[in-house]
Protein backbone atom coordinates (compact mmCIF):
# COMPACT_ATOMS: atom_id res chain seq x y z
CA UNK A 1 0.00 0.00 0.00
CA UNK A 2 1.51 3.79 -0.68
CA UNK A 3 1.49 6.46 2.24
CA UNK A 4 -0.81 8.98 2.81
CA UNK A 5 -0.23 11.52 5.47
CA UNK A 6 -3.60 13.43 6.86
CA UNK A 7 -2.52 16.23 8.46
CA UNK A 8 -4.33 18.61 10.85
CA UNK A 9 -3.45 22.17 11.71
CA UNK A 10 -4.98 24.09 14.40
CA UNK A 11 -6.53 27.49 14.72
CA UNK A 12 -3.53 28.88 16.75
CA UNK A 13 -1.32 28.38 13.38
CA UNK A 14 -3.96 29.56 11.20
CA UNK A 15 -4.28 33.33 13.08
CA UNK A 16 -0.36 33.85 13.20
CA UNK A 17 0.41 34.63 9.40
CA UNK A 18 4.07 34.04 9.14
CA UNK A 19 3.62 30.44 11.24
CA UNK A 20 0.83 29.34 8.35
CA UNK A 21 2.87 30.64 5.57
CA UNK A 22 5.72 28.58 6.40
CA UNK A 23 4.15 25.45 7.72
CA UNK A 24 2.25 26.03 3.97
CA UNK A 25 5.58 25.88 2.29
CA UNK A 26 6.87 23.27 4.05
CA UNK A 27 3.98 21.03 3.86
CA UNK A 28 4.25 22.00 -0.15
CA UNK A 29 7.69 20.42 -0.33
CA UNK A 30 6.69 16.88 1.09
CA UNK A 31 5.89 14.56 -1.47
CA UNK A 32 3.47 11.89 -1.79
CA UNK A 33 -0.36 12.04 -0.95
CA UNK A 34 -1.79 13.96 1.56
CA UNK A 35 -4.59 15.70 3.01
CA UNK A 36 -4.52 19.14 4.98
CA UNK A 37 -7.79 19.38 7.15
CA UNK A 38 -7.86 22.78 9.26
CA UNK A 39 -9.70 24.04 12.08
CA UNK A 40 -11.38 27.98 12.04
CA UNK A 41 -8.86 30.21 14.52
CA UNK A 42 -10.51 32.87 15.97
CA UNK A 43 -11.98 34.56 12.63
CA UNK A 44 -15.70 33.14 13.45
CA UNK A 45 -15.32 34.63 17.43
CA UNK A 46 -13.84 37.42 15.60
CA UNK A 47 -16.50 38.15 13.23
CA UNK A 48 -19.71 37.77 15.04
CA UNK A 49 -18.23 40.18 17.73
CA UNK A 50 -17.80 42.55 14.69
CA UNK A 51 -21.71 41.54 13.68
CA UNK A 52 -23.12 41.82 17.73
CA UNK A 53 -23.36 38.20 18.00
CA UNK A 54 -22.59 36.51 21.07
CA UNK A 55 -20.33 33.33 20.57
CA UNK A 56 -21.08 30.90 23.27
CA UNK A 57 -18.30 28.12 24.39
CA UNK A 58 -19.74 25.14 26.15
CA UNK A 59 -16.88 22.63 27.39
CA UNK A 60 -14.63 24.34 24.25
CA UNK A 61 -17.12 23.76 22.23
CA UNK A 62 -19.16 26.25 19.89
CA UNK A 63 -22.66 26.39 20.44
CA UNK A 64 -24.11 27.18 16.89
CA UNK A 65 -26.94 28.88 16.39
CA UNK A 66 -28.37 30.12 13.33
CA UNK A 67 -26.54 32.86 12.62
CA UNK A 68 -23.22 30.94 13.88
CA UNK A 69 -23.55 28.07 11.62
CA UNK A 70 -23.93 31.22 8.38
CA UNK A 71 -20.39 32.82 9.92
CA UNK A 72 -18.67 29.39 10.50
CA UNK A 73 -19.72 28.28 7.18
CA UNK A 74 -18.71 31.69 5.24
CA UNK A 75 -14.85 32.04 7.60
CA UNK A 76 -13.92 28.28 7.37
CA UNK A 77 -15.30 26.73 3.96
CA UNK A 78 -15.18 30.21 2.58
CA UNK A 79 -12.06 32.84 3.76
CA UNK A 80 -10.02 30.46 5.54
CA UNK A 81 -10.13 27.70 3.25
CA UNK A 82 -9.75 29.21 -0.08
CA UNK A 83 -6.48 31.72 2.10
CA UNK A 84 -4.68 28.00 1.98
CA UNK A 85 -4.97 26.42 -0.80
CA UNK A 86 -4.05 30.11 -3.05
CA UNK A 87 -1.00 30.00 -0.96
CA UNK A 88 -0.40 26.43 -1.33
CA UNK A 89 -1.11 26.53 -5.27
CA UNK A 90 1.40 29.73 -5.13
CA UNK A 91 4.13 27.31 -3.25
CA UNK A 92 4.24 25.38 -5.91
CA UNK A 93 1.41 22.83 -4.58
CA UNK A 94 -1.77 21.47 -5.94
CA UNK A 95 -4.69 21.97 -3.83
CA UNK A 96 -8.57 21.70 -4.03
CA UNK A 97 -10.33 23.28 -1.04
CA UNK A 98 -13.76 20.94 -0.32
CA UNK A 99 -15.45 20.79 2.87
CA UNK A 100 -18.03 17.80 3.96
CA UNK A 101 -20.86 18.77 1.88
CA UNK A 102 -18.96 18.66 -1.47
CA UNK A 103 -19.75 15.77 -3.74
CA UNK A 104 -21.18 13.93 0.59
CA UNK A 105 -17.65 13.75 1.14
CA UNK A 106 -18.52 13.74 4.96
CA UNK A 107 -22.17 12.89 5.47
CA UNK A 108 -22.79 13.94 9.14
CA UNK A 109 -26.23 14.08 11.47
CA UNK A 110 -27.25 16.90 13.52
CA UNK A 111 -26.44 16.33 17.08
CA UNK A 112 -29.07 14.95 19.61
CA UNK A 113 -30.09 17.51 22.27
CA UNK A 114 -29.07 15.96 25.70
CA UNK A 115 -27.65 18.07 28.74
CA UNK A 116 -26.70 20.29 25.79
CA UNK A 117 -27.99 21.31 22.80
CA UNK A 118 -25.18 22.39 20.43
CA UNK A 119 -27.14 23.76 17.78
CA UNK A 120 -26.10 23.28 14.00
CA UNK A 121 -23.52 20.87 15.59
CA UNK A 122 -22.87 17.35 13.08
CA UNK A 123 -21.42 13.96 14.20
CA UNK A 124 -19.70 12.21 11.26
CA UNK A 125 -21.34 8.98 9.79
CA UNK A 126 -17.43 6.95 9.58
CA UNK A 127 -19.24 4.51 6.90
CA UNK A 128 -20.59 7.01 4.54
CA UNK A 129 -17.13 8.82 3.77
CA UNK A 130 -16.81 9.35 0.44
CA UNK A 131 -13.09 7.57 -0.17
CA UNK A 132 -13.33 7.32 -3.91
CA UNK A 133 -13.25 11.06 -4.22
CA UNK A 134 -10.48 11.03 -2.07
CA UNK A 135 -8.60 8.72 -4.24
CA UNK A 136 -9.11 10.00 -7.16
CA UNK A 137 -8.20 13.51 -6.13
CA UNK A 138 -4.95 11.98 -4.53
CA UNK A 139 -4.43 9.72 -7.82
CA UNK A 140 -4.71 12.87 -9.56
CA UNK A 141 -1.73 14.41 -7.54
CA UNK A 142 -4.24 16.92 -5.90
CA UNK A 143 -4.10 17.53 -2.39
CA UNK A 144 -7.22 17.93 -0.67
CA UNK A 145 -7.93 21.06 1.92
CA UNK A 146 -11.16 20.56 3.82
CA UNK A 147 -12.74 22.54 5.82
CA UNK A 148 -14.22 21.67 8.51
CA UNK A 149 -18.40 22.04 7.70
CA UNK A 150 -20.89 19.39 6.47
CA UNK A 151 -24.67 18.94 6.25
CA UNK A 152 -27.35 16.71 7.46
CA UNK A 153 -28.76 14.13 4.30
CA UNK A 154 -31.85 17.03 4.03
CA UNK A 155 -29.08 19.67 3.38
CA UNK A 156 -28.90 21.57 6.51
CA UNK A 157 -25.22 23.31 6.94
CA UNK A 158 -23.09 21.23 10.00
CA UNK A 159 -20.06 22.98 12.18
CA UNK A 160 -17.85 19.54 12.30
CA UNK A 161 -14.48 19.65 15.07
CA UNK A 162 -11.68 19.66 12.60
CA UNK A 163 -9.88 16.97 14.86
CA UNK A 164 -12.26 14.49 14.37
CA UNK A 165 -12.60 15.41 10.86
CA UNK A 166 -8.95 14.50 10.56
CA UNK A 167 -9.24 11.04 12.56
CA UNK A 168 -12.28 9.80 10.52
CA UNK A 169 -10.73 10.73 7.35
CA UNK A 170 -7.75 8.83 8.43
CA UNK A 171 -9.08 5.56 9.60
CA UNK A 172 -11.28 5.81 6.28
CA UNK A 173 -8.27 6.15 4.47
CA UNK A 174 -6.19 3.18 6.20
CA UNK A 175 -8.65 0.48 3.77
CA UNK A 176 -6.42 1.93 1.20
CA UNK A 177 -3.35 3.55 2.33
CA UNK A 178 -1.01 3.11 4.72
CA UNK A 179 -2.26 6.55 6.63
CA UNK A 180 -0.27 8.58 9.68
CA UNK A 181 -2.23 11.51 10.98
CA UNK A 182 -0.40 14.30 12.26
CA UNK A 183 -1.81 16.84 14.37
CA UNK A 184 -0.10 20.13 13.98
CA UNK A 185 -0.03 23.08 16.81
CA UNK A 186 1.91 25.30 17.88
CA UNK A 187 3.98 23.20 20.78
CA UNK A 188 6.05 20.67 20.27
CA UNK A 189 4.12 17.55 21.17
CA UNK A 190 2.56 17.00 24.59
CA UNK A 191 4.14 18.49 27.47
CA UNK A 192 4.49 16.45 30.67
CA UNK A 193 4.85 20.14 32.42
CA UNK A 194 2.88 22.66 30.57
CA UNK A 195 5.33 25.55 31.62
CA UNK A 196 8.14 23.86 30.07
CA UNK A 197 8.04 24.12 26.09
CA UNK A 198 10.91 21.26 26.24
CA UNK A 199 9.17 18.62 27.92
CA UNK A 200 7.71 16.67 25.50
CA UNK A 201 6.25 13.30 26.22
CA UNK A 202 8.14 10.92 23.11
CA UNK A 203 5.46 8.42 22.94
CA UNK A 204 2.55 7.19 24.88
CA UNK A 205 1.10 4.41 24.32
CA UNK A 206 -2.64 3.53 24.36
CA UNK A 207 -3.29 1.85 27.83
CA UNK A 208 -1.24 4.74 29.53
CA UNK A 209 -3.46 7.63 28.31
CA UNK A 210 -6.01 7.32 30.83
CA UNK A 211 -4.03 7.74 33.19
CA UNK A 212 -2.02 10.55 32.07
CA UNK A 213 -5.73 12.48 31.85
CA UNK A 214 -6.36 10.89 35.01
CA UNK A 215 -3.08 12.62 37.05
CA UNK A 216 -3.69 15.69 34.70
CA UNK A 217 -0.19 15.28 32.93
CA UNK A 218 -2.78 15.80 29.68
CA UNK A 219 -4.45 18.82 30.30
CA UNK A 220 -7.99 19.33 29.49
CA UNK A 221 -7.39 21.38 26.36
CA UNK A 222 -5.65 18.57 25.24
CA UNK A 223 -8.00 15.66 25.89
CA UNK A 224 -10.14 15.66 22.75
CA UNK A 225 -6.96 15.55 20.59
CA UNK A 226 -5.40 12.58 22.03
CA UNK A 227 -8.99 10.23 22.54
CA UNK A 228 -8.81 10.96 18.77
CA UNK A 229 -5.78 9.54 18.35
CA UNK A 230 -5.88 6.91 20.43
CA UNK A 231 -9.27 6.09 18.17
CA UNK A 232 -7.37 6.29 15.14
CA UNK A 233 -4.40 3.89 16.16
CA UNK A 234 -6.96 1.41 17.40
CA UNK A 235 -9.03 1.65 14.29
CA UNK A 236 -6.29 0.85 11.73
CA UNK A 237 -4.25 4.11 11.39
CA UNK A 238 -0.29 3.23 10.83
CA UNK A 239 0.76 6.15 13.06
CA UNK A 240 -0.52 8.85 15.24
CA UNK A 241 2.14 11.90 15.90
CA UNK A 242 0.99 15.33 17.50
CA UNK A 243 3.94 18.15 16.91
CA UNK A 244 4.80 21.56 15.67
CA UNK A 245 3.52 23.18 12.77
CA UNK A 246 7.01 24.23 12.49
CA UNK A 247 8.33 20.55 12.31
CA UNK A 248 6.09 19.05 9.68
CA UNK A 249 9.30 18.08 7.57
CA UNK A 250 10.84 16.24 9.73
CA UNK A 251 7.64 14.63 11.45
CA UNK A 252 6.29 13.63 8.34
CA UNK A 253 9.67 11.80 7.24
CA UNK A 254 9.37 10.30 10.58
CA UNK A 255 12.91 11.48 12.00
CA UNK A 256 13.16 11.34 15.57
CA UNK A 257 13.16 13.38 18.37
CA UNK A 258 10.25 14.95 16.88
CA UNK A 259 6.66 15.59 19.01
CA UNK A 260 4.12 12.91 20.75
CA UNK A 261 3.94 9.75 19.20
CA UNK A 262 0.70 7.44 20.39
CA UNK A 263 0.93 3.95 19.52
CA UNK A 264 -0.36 0.40 20.46
CA UNK B 1 -19.04 14.22 -28.26
CA UNK B 2 -21.15 14.29 -25.38
CA UNK B 3 -23.32 17.49 -24.35
CA UNK B 4 -22.79 19.52 -21.70
CA UNK B 5 -24.76 22.02 -20.25
CA UNK B 6 -23.03 25.47 -18.39
CA UNK B 7 -25.61 27.48 -16.60
CA UNK B 8 -24.98 30.44 -14.74
CA UNK B 9 -27.53 31.82 -12.09
CA UNK B 10 -28.21 35.43 -11.29
CA UNK B 11 -28.13 37.00 -7.59
CA UNK B 12 -31.90 37.88 -7.85
CA UNK B 13 -32.86 33.81 -8.01
CA UNK B 14 -29.99 33.71 -5.36
CA UNK B 15 -31.71 35.80 -3.08
CA UNK B 16 -35.30 33.93 -3.73
CA UNK B 17 -35.33 30.93 -1.44
CA UNK B 18 -38.36 29.49 -2.59
CA UNK B 19 -37.05 30.22 -6.49
CA UNK B 20 -33.51 28.99 -5.89
CA UNK B 21 -34.74 26.07 -4.25
CA UNK B 22 -37.28 25.53 -7.24
CA UNK B 23 -34.16 25.93 -9.36
CA UNK B 24 -31.71 23.61 -7.63
CA UNK B 25 -34.34 20.46 -7.80
CA UNK B 26 -35.43 21.04 -11.64
CA UNK B 27 -31.50 21.20 -12.43
CA UNK B 28 -30.77 18.37 -10.55
CA UNK B 29 -33.32 16.46 -12.41
CA UNK B 30 -31.79 16.94 -15.71
CA UNK B 31 -29.68 14.00 -17.05
CA UNK B 32 -26.05 14.36 -18.25
CA UNK B 33 -23.00 16.29 -17.39
CA UNK B 34 -23.40 19.84 -16.11
CA UNK B 35 -21.47 23.13 -14.34
CA UNK B 36 -23.20 25.37 -12.29
CA UNK B 37 -21.82 28.95 -12.25
CA UNK B 38 -23.14 31.31 -9.18
CA UNK B 39 -23.08 34.81 -8.78
CA UNK B 40 -23.06 36.57 -5.16
CA UNK B 41 -26.64 38.13 -4.55
CA UNK B 42 -26.92 40.50 -1.82
CA UNK B 43 -25.58 38.76 0.95
CA UNK B 44 -22.22 40.24 0.23
CA UNK B 45 -23.71 44.13 0.17
CA UNK B 46 -25.58 43.27 3.19
CA UNK B 47 -22.70 41.76 5.35
CA UNK B 48 -20.46 44.76 4.16
CA UNK B 49 -23.70 47.02 5.81
CA UNK B 50 -23.85 45.26 8.91
CA UNK B 51 -19.86 45.37 9.13
CA UNK B 52 -19.99 49.35 8.47
CA UNK B 53 -17.75 48.88 5.21
CA UNK B 54 -19.07 51.52 2.41
CA UNK B 55 -20.10 49.09 -0.72
CA UNK B 56 -18.47 50.91 -3.70
CA UNK B 57 -19.88 50.54 -7.19
CA UNK B 58 -18.61 51.80 -10.81
CA UNK B 59 -20.69 51.07 -13.79
CA UNK B 60 -22.49 47.90 -11.97
CA UNK B 61 -19.24 46.47 -10.78
CA UNK B 62 -17.84 46.08 -7.34
CA UNK B 63 -14.65 47.95 -6.19
CA UNK B 64 -12.66 45.45 -4.27
CA UNK B 65 -10.62 46.59 -1.75
CA UNK B 66 -9.23 44.46 1.13
CA UNK B 67 -12.12 43.86 3.26
CA UNK B 68 -14.22 43.64 0.28
CA UNK B 69 -12.24 40.46 -0.72
CA UNK B 70 -12.40 38.79 2.61
CA UNK B 71 -16.60 39.69 2.49
CA UNK B 72 -16.58 38.06 -1.25
CA UNK B 73 -14.77 35.00 -0.70
CA UNK B 74 -16.43 33.91 2.54
CA UNK B 75 -19.77 34.77 1.04
CA UNK B 76 -19.37 33.51 -2.39
CA UNK B 77 -17.26 31.03 -1.92
CA UNK B 78 -18.59 30.28 1.99
CA UNK B 79 -21.81 30.29 2.26
CA UNK B 80 -23.68 30.66 -1.08
CA UNK B 81 -21.50 28.13 -2.33
CA UNK B 82 -21.84 24.92 0.59
CA UNK B 83 -25.56 25.73 0.60
CA UNK B 84 -26.43 25.44 -3.07
CA UNK B 85 -24.21 21.98 -2.92
CA UNK B 86 -25.82 20.95 0.49
CA UNK B 87 -29.37 21.61 -1.35
CA UNK B 88 -28.34 19.81 -4.42
CA UNK B 89 -27.13 16.92 -2.47
CA UNK B 90 -30.11 16.90 -0.79
CA UNK B 91 -32.45 16.57 -3.90
CA UNK B 92 -30.53 13.82 -5.32
CA UNK B 93 -27.88 15.63 -7.36
CA UNK B 94 -23.87 14.48 -6.79
CA UNK B 95 -22.50 18.25 -6.92
CA UNK B 96 -19.08 19.56 -5.66
CA UNK B 97 -18.31 23.24 -5.20
CA UNK B 98 -15.31 24.81 -6.48
CA UNK B 99 -13.65 28.32 -6.49
CA UNK B 100 -11.21 29.45 -9.41
CA UNK B 101 -8.72 29.03 -6.90
CA UNK B 102 -8.90 24.93 -6.56
CA UNK B 103 -6.96 22.84 -8.57
CA UNK B 104 -6.08 26.17 -10.45
CA UNK B 105 -9.02 25.93 -11.93
CA UNK B 106 -9.85 29.34 -13.10
CA UNK B 107 -6.21 31.10 -13.40
CA UNK B 108 -6.44 34.93 -13.37
CA UNK B 109 -4.57 38.21 -12.97
CA UNK B 110 -5.17 41.12 -11.22
CA UNK B 111 -7.14 44.25 -13.65
CA UNK B 112 -4.38 46.28 -14.63
CA UNK B 113 -5.84 50.10 -12.99
CA UNK B 114 -6.80 52.53 -15.59
CA UNK B 115 -9.16 54.65 -15.45
CA UNK B 116 -10.48 53.26 -12.36
CA UNK B 117 -8.87 50.80 -10.23
CA UNK B 118 -11.37 47.83 -9.57
CA UNK B 119 -9.26 46.28 -6.25
CA UNK B 120 -8.97 43.05 -6.30
CA UNK B 121 -10.75 41.92 -9.24
CA UNK B 122 -9.80 39.54 -11.64
CA UNK B 123 -9.71 38.88 -15.29
CA UNK B 124 -9.53 35.14 -16.26
CA UNK B 125 -6.70 33.30 -18.11
CA UNK B 126 -8.47 31.46 -20.47
CA UNK B 127 -5.93 29.34 -22.00
CA UNK B 128 -5.43 27.95 -18.58
CA UNK B 129 -8.53 26.88 -17.23
CA UNK B 130 -8.13 23.45 -15.70
CA UNK B 131 -10.33 21.66 -18.13
CA UNK B 132 -8.68 18.36 -17.63
CA UNK B 133 -10.02 18.58 -13.34
CA UNK B 134 -13.47 19.27 -15.04
CA UNK B 135 -13.32 16.27 -17.26
CA UNK B 136 -12.82 14.04 -14.84
CA UNK B 137 -15.29 15.11 -12.28
CA UNK B 138 -17.80 15.18 -15.05
CA UNK B 139 -16.89 11.97 -15.89
CA UNK B 140 -17.61 10.71 -12.02
CA UNK B 141 -21.36 11.82 -12.03
CA UNK B 142 -20.21 14.89 -10.28
CA UNK B 143 -21.69 18.42 -10.96
CA UNK B 144 -19.37 21.27 -10.75
CA UNK B 145 -20.58 24.06 -8.50
CA UNK B 146 -18.25 27.51 -9.45
CA UNK B 147 -18.29 30.19 -7.19
CA UNK B 148 -16.60 33.26 -8.50
CA UNK B 149 -13.57 33.97 -6.77
CA UNK B 150 -9.82 33.29 -8.27
CA UNK B 151 -6.74 34.44 -7.28
CA UNK B 152 -3.45 35.70 -8.90
CA UNK B 153 -0.34 32.76 -9.43
CA UNK B 154 1.42 34.00 -6.06
CA UNK B 155 -2.00 33.43 -4.07
CA UNK B 156 -3.51 36.70 -4.14
CA UNK B 157 -7.74 36.24 -3.80
CA UNK B 158 -9.65 37.90 -6.48
CA UNK B 159 -13.41 38.49 -7.22
CA UNK B 160 -14.33 37.32 -10.88
CA UNK B 161 -17.64 38.51 -12.80
CA UNK B 162 -19.63 34.62 -12.61
CA UNK B 163 -21.32 35.79 -16.14
CA UNK B 164 -17.76 36.15 -17.38
CA UNK B 165 -16.30 32.37 -15.43
CA UNK B 166 -19.60 30.46 -17.41
CA UNK B 167 -18.85 32.00 -21.06
CA UNK B 168 -14.96 31.34 -19.98
CA UNK B 169 -15.47 27.95 -19.32
CA UNK B 170 -18.16 27.32 -21.81
CA UNK B 171 -15.64 28.38 -24.43
CA UNK B 172 -13.06 25.49 -22.72
CA UNK B 173 -15.16 23.01 -22.56
CA UNK B 174 -16.76 23.13 -26.32
CA UNK B 175 -13.33 21.26 -28.02
CA UNK B 176 -14.39 18.39 -25.22
CA UNK B 177 -18.17 18.82 -25.63
CA UNK B 178 -20.98 19.90 -27.30
CA UNK B 179 -21.69 23.02 -24.86
CA UNK B 180 -24.58 25.13 -24.48
CA UNK B 181 -24.37 27.88 -22.50
CA UNK B 182 -27.80 29.22 -20.42
CA UNK B 183 -28.00 32.15 -18.73
CA UNK B 184 -30.60 32.01 -15.79
CA UNK B 185 -32.08 34.91 -14.34
CA UNK B 186 -35.96 35.94 -13.23
CA UNK B 187 -37.07 37.38 -16.40
CA UNK B 188 -38.02 35.09 -19.24
CA UNK B 189 -35.39 36.43 -21.79
CA UNK B 190 -34.10 39.40 -23.56
CA UNK B 191 -37.09 41.73 -23.20
CA UNK B 192 -38.19 44.07 -26.49
CA UNK B 193 -40.15 46.16 -23.97
CA UNK B 194 -38.89 46.38 -20.40
CA UNK B 195 -41.98 47.33 -18.89
CA UNK B 196 -43.53 43.98 -20.73
CA UNK B 197 -42.21 40.95 -19.14
CA UNK B 198 -43.78 38.60 -21.73
CA UNK B 199 -42.08 40.75 -24.90
CA UNK B 200 -39.07 38.30 -25.23
CA UNK B 201 -36.75 38.65 -28.50
CA UNK B 202 -36.70 34.73 -29.20
CA UNK B 203 -33.69 34.81 -31.17
CA UNK B 204 -30.72 37.78 -31.78
CA UNK B 205 -27.79 37.22 -33.83
CA UNK B 206 -24.38 38.37 -33.23
CA UNK B 207 -25.17 40.47 -36.48
CA UNK B 208 -27.99 42.18 -34.56
CA UNK B 209 -26.33 42.72 -30.93
CA UNK B 210 -24.76 45.67 -31.58
CA UNK B 211 -27.46 47.44 -33.04
CA UNK B 212 -30.11 46.42 -30.40
CA UNK B 213 -27.45 47.41 -27.80
CA UNK B 214 -27.33 50.91 -29.97
CA UNK B 215 -30.94 51.68 -30.24
CA UNK B 216 -31.78 50.63 -26.12
CA UNK B 217 -33.95 47.48 -27.11
CA UNK B 218 -30.80 45.76 -24.87
CA UNK B 219 -30.86 47.91 -21.76
CA UNK B 220 -27.41 48.37 -19.86
CA UNK B 221 -27.75 45.66 -16.92
CA UNK B 222 -28.01 43.07 -20.00
CA UNK B 223 -24.99 44.36 -22.24
CA UNK B 224 -22.42 42.38 -20.34
CA UNK B 225 -24.64 39.31 -20.65
CA UNK B 226 -25.13 39.50 -24.38
CA UNK B 227 -21.60 40.55 -25.04
CA UNK B 228 -20.88 37.35 -23.19
CA UNK B 229 -23.19 35.55 -24.79
CA UNK B 230 -21.83 36.25 -28.49
CA UNK B 231 -18.05 35.74 -27.66
CA UNK B 232 -18.81 32.42 -26.20
CA UNK B 233 -20.86 32.00 -29.65
CA UNK B 234 -18.00 33.24 -31.80
CA UNK B 235 -15.41 31.25 -29.82
CA UNK B 236 -17.16 28.01 -30.36
CA UNK B 237 -20.24 27.28 -27.86
CA UNK B 238 -23.28 25.35 -29.79
CA UNK B 239 -25.48 27.39 -28.20
CA UNK B 240 -26.45 30.12 -25.73
CA UNK B 241 -30.03 30.86 -23.98
CA UNK B 242 -31.03 33.49 -21.79
CA UNK B 243 -33.95 32.48 -20.40
CA UNK B 244 -35.78 32.45 -16.75
CA UNK B 245 -34.51 30.07 -13.72
CA UNK B 246 -37.95 28.80 -13.45
CA UNK B 247 -37.89 27.38 -17.20
CA UNK B 248 -34.79 25.84 -16.81
CA UNK B 249 -35.79 22.30 -17.64
CA UNK B 250 -37.45 23.37 -20.94
CA UNK B 251 -34.47 25.20 -21.97
CA UNK B 252 -31.92 22.38 -21.14
CA UNK B 253 -34.53 20.16 -22.87
CA UNK B 254 -34.02 22.66 -25.98
CA UNK B 255 -38.10 23.58 -26.06
CA UNK B 256 -38.70 26.53 -28.32
CA UNK B 257 -40.57 29.30 -26.79
CA UNK B 258 -38.48 29.69 -23.89
CA UNK B 259 -35.90 32.42 -23.76
CA UNK B 260 -33.49 34.19 -26.46
CA UNK B 261 -31.47 32.21 -28.30
CA UNK B 262 -28.19 34.20 -29.16
CA UNK B 263 -26.75 32.29 -32.52
CA UNK B 264 -24.49 32.91 -35.16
Amino acid sequence: MKNLIVIKIGGNVIDDKPLLDKFLRDLCAIDGPKILVHGGGKLATELSSRLGIETKMVEGRRITDDETIRIVTMTYAGFINKTIVAKMNACGGNAIGLSGVDARLIPAAKRPVKDIDYGWVGDIQTGKINTSLLTSLLSAGLTPVIAPISCTADGYLLNINADTIAQSLAVAMSGLYQTSLLYCFERKGILSDISDPESVIPRIRISQAEELKANGTIGSGMIPKIDNACLAISDGVSQVIIGRSDDIVPIANNKHGYGTRICQ
